[in-house]
């Protein structure tokens, strides 16, 4: 018997503000500015984490950190998602509870700090069992088509700035667009929205404005996406691990330009016939 | 007696490398790219957190870690700090040794994750306490001059992008400029420079290219600078702790053109006789 989908809030916030700045010519100016506030999550009652969120897909966010720092094995084990803002908490609850080893936390805890919240550790060590489908292709006209979509997608980044933005396209087709102050945040939620709706990566795109590190690979191949899009540049951990775990990472995309670092047989130049 | 000074590595690496890039027109380019690598750090062999960095600095960004975590509590204690590249650590050793309440390392590790590295609860509690300067000011040719230095500075961004930067001003002046693959490495570590070499914050100038998030803001008013300066923008938490904490901040600065957001009493508009 398939298992009832989770329960869920919807609590999506008010996203933006509006401040007075004074500009150059001493002029004041109403000026809009993203949201950001705590989010502490909860899984069955246990204190796990606090995150800064702009708080645009709190649920998607919740799941999709659990899911990303793999303290929930699949959403069937999820029972329950409740978002309360006047409390700043999110609670997960599972079906039949679940074990966190001692050894998850206690690296956790070391791996606090700019490493920017992942247990990189025990992510390096699973980057081998990645297997990313090879029978997928992105041709050039299709990836500039993609970055039109995303250039026309109305963003909060737009009105407000500080924020980055994740899309989950398939060929040019724009499925989820989610905006965070961290650009960690906006791709937990993508894993977490996946998760909810039932959706695979094999055959979809991962975009994103943010810089292509370590973390943002790692966490693309897991979602099992064999293509991610950059605006931004690349770090040598992001290149080497994209090179090891076999995906194809385009940098540097926007208007007509990108620069294709890995996985180029996944890729068709306009030119070139195949 | 004054303790001598700590002894200390000075293990910068080499910070850019290149790799080969496909651009649009099918042509093979060679590209820079920011390293990008794990430092774990070591307090009297005690494991703290591993950071990922861009390496340019190592030695500051484990004393700035340190003194922005309030994990010691000045400079005098740290007898020695050496970086070691081939087994990717940084050890601190302290002249006494330090106690970390066990309070701390609970609450680290509940704020693991995307909020950016921050013991946030104990800091929101602290920045009521922190007294900023209000005999300095700033004025506008100063202010324009500062970023004319800032734009002009040799930076890895330039080659490579990828990178935050970050710099110490007194005045037009750029006392420090570090960059790293985090925008909150790049403040660490210019913290611990800061310690180093005796520099107090209270006539300084923050600029950084990252956004100006809660953290942020906490992490300049810590370090009693009165003056923050961002190329981005902001969120509506980093502008609440700005205004709680009484600094001067201003997001959006480049070229002749800025928002001031708060702390107006210290900026001298050029057009107004004071």
């Amino acid at each position: 018997m398939k298992p009832l989908p989770p329960d869920i809030t919807c609590a999506s916030r008010p996203l933006t503000f509006t401040v007075t700045a004074t500009n150059e010519h001493g002029e004041q100016l109403d000026t809009e500015i993203a949201g950001e506030g705590p989010l502490t999550l909860y899984l069955d009652k246990r204190e796990i984490v606090t995150l800064m969120t702009l708080g645009a897909a709190p649920e998607a966010l919740a799941i999709g950190y659990l899911r990303n720092q793999r303290l929930i094995p699949s959403v069937e084990n999820i029972a329950c998602v409740q978002v309360d803002w006047e409390t700043e908490a999110v609670a997960v609850t599972t079906r039949e509870g679940v074990k966190i080893p001692a050894k998850r936390l206690k690296k956790r805890t070391v791996t606090t700090g700019c490493g920017q919240g992942t247990v990189f550790g025990d992510l390096m060590e699973e980057i081998d069992k990645i297997q990313l489908p090879q029978d997928v292709t992105l041709d050039e006209e299709t990836l500039h088509s993609l970055l039109e979509n995303v250039r026309h997608h109305d963003s909060l980044y737009k009105k407000a700035g500080a924020l980055h933005g994740c899309a989950l396209a398939r060929n040019d087709k724009i499925l989820y667009y989610i905006e965070d102050v961290g650009r960690h945040n906006a791709v937990d939620a993508i894993a977490g929205q996946m998760w909810l709706d039932g959706v695979a990566g094999g055959d979809k795109i991962f975009y994103t404005t943010g810089r292509l590190t370590s973390e943002m690979v790692i966490k693309a191949a897991q979602m099992g996406i064999p293509f991610l899009i950059s605006r931004s540049g690349l770090t040598r951990m992001g290149w080497e691990i994209a090179n090891r775990v076999g995906i194809t990472m385009l940098g540097r995309a926007q208007g007509r330009h990108f620069l294709l670092f890995t996985g180029a047989q996944r890729f068709r130049f306009a030119g070139k016939a195949t």
